[in-house]
């Protein structure tokens, strides 16, 4: 069970972690292991289109329960679950997805980051998801 | 223009209110002048149909540059905008969706607010609004 | 939380009622918690527009956690929150949609039922979720 | 023509044989041959985004009179009739939907499974599948 006090500061870390390393602006979102949305923030100067990037990143990690690049890999051109990610309303299949464990290692959410690189979202993402489990 | 601080700020005041009143938990969604997300948060508890109610609330608002009550007066059952609601992906015309104003009156956003009644919704949009007026 | 083996039986509660009565042959449909489907059957004979329907009226009573003709008198024609039948995807606002509950009370997931009449669908739907109370 | 007893077994000896062979748990749809859902059940601890995955191979199998494997060799990246995949909504080209037969071998319906690989969902469909040939 993710709380929105743990799900808030999860955000505040991506954030920080952004500004720190001077990324440019990104988007992220949190949702609960259902899929549903508990937090987002867009930092200012984030374009538009990374909204329901990373919207669509942690649902695709939650609804799956592994990394959106985990997931993705099953239907990346050649792969042969092809065409998975035209289930669940449209998946995202590459990094800035993460799955969120508590202290114990239990999914209970997952973060979706897009508006820097594929690679920057994903790091970003990862030191995200690790404050949680000093949390919950 | 609404930075996201203070967006963030905004959704603060709305959770510090219902928890002081003791409302029920709400879900709170922040939109910038042109109805993208810039900051979201769902209270521990809330309801989980309230999210897209308080999403489609501060779209409504942001979209038609007025109050979400005060759109929905133009579609409601007898009104001669009847079907309105039927534009822009599905409008909500109740109460809980509030302009944004900076200091200076200028509509920046919307705030859209959902899981207690509707007039309690209302009440909680229109104190969080007014806490941006203090601030930008 | 609902196992499906709860759920196959509540189903099972519905139908044998459904049978016994001599009523119309209906679709009937359990989510849980968060409106995910658990378990489904639809009867021989039963109209295909009722699967929808029963879909419908299980996922509304679970994401407001109330039963489905209690959503819709909010948004029933006159009705101060008209609109919102246009959340969530489409909202289904008469009756045959309840909340499932366990033995201690706690609302674990929803049945929806579909193909009768509204007051049949929602005494078979009550029925059946009768039966989970003594189960889980 | 499939009755809902004979979809019930079928989903039943799906269920059963995931059990016994210790495989992940899974989502299965049954649907009729007009694609229309007749029965469905998502075992306890089956994640989510697996729900979506079983009802869209039932669905690609009984539009196309087809295994889903077998449809989607037809648009697999590089197979001539890419984008088929965008049709009817959506379609879902890998392994484990099942075309079901009855004991006369017509079609009366299809299976889809998810939640195990793509080997195993493919597995159970048709253990499953065979188990209504010796009923209808």
């Amino acid at each position: 069970m993710l709380l929105l006090d743990h799900a808030v500061a999860v955000v505040a870390a991506a954030i920080q972690y952004t500004r720190e390393c001077g990324l440019p602006p990104v988007s992220v979102t949190i949702v609960d292991a259902a899929a549903y949305p508990l937090s987002f923030a867009r930092m200012d100067g984030c374009f538009l289109g990374a909204i329901d990037v990373a919207n669509r990143k942690a649902r695709t990690a939650a609804l799956f329960r592994a990394n959106s690049d985990e997931v993705g890999a099953n239907f990346r051109p050649g792969a042969p679950a092809f065409s998975l990610e035209n289930t669940n309303g449209g998946l995202v299949g590459f990094g800035g997805g993460v799955v969120l464990r508590d202290a114990n290692g239990h999914i209970v959410g997952a973060i979706g980051v897009s508006g820097a690189t594929m690679e920057q979202d994903q790091e970003i993402a990862e030191v995200a998801a690790r404050r949680l489990t000093t949390l919950a």
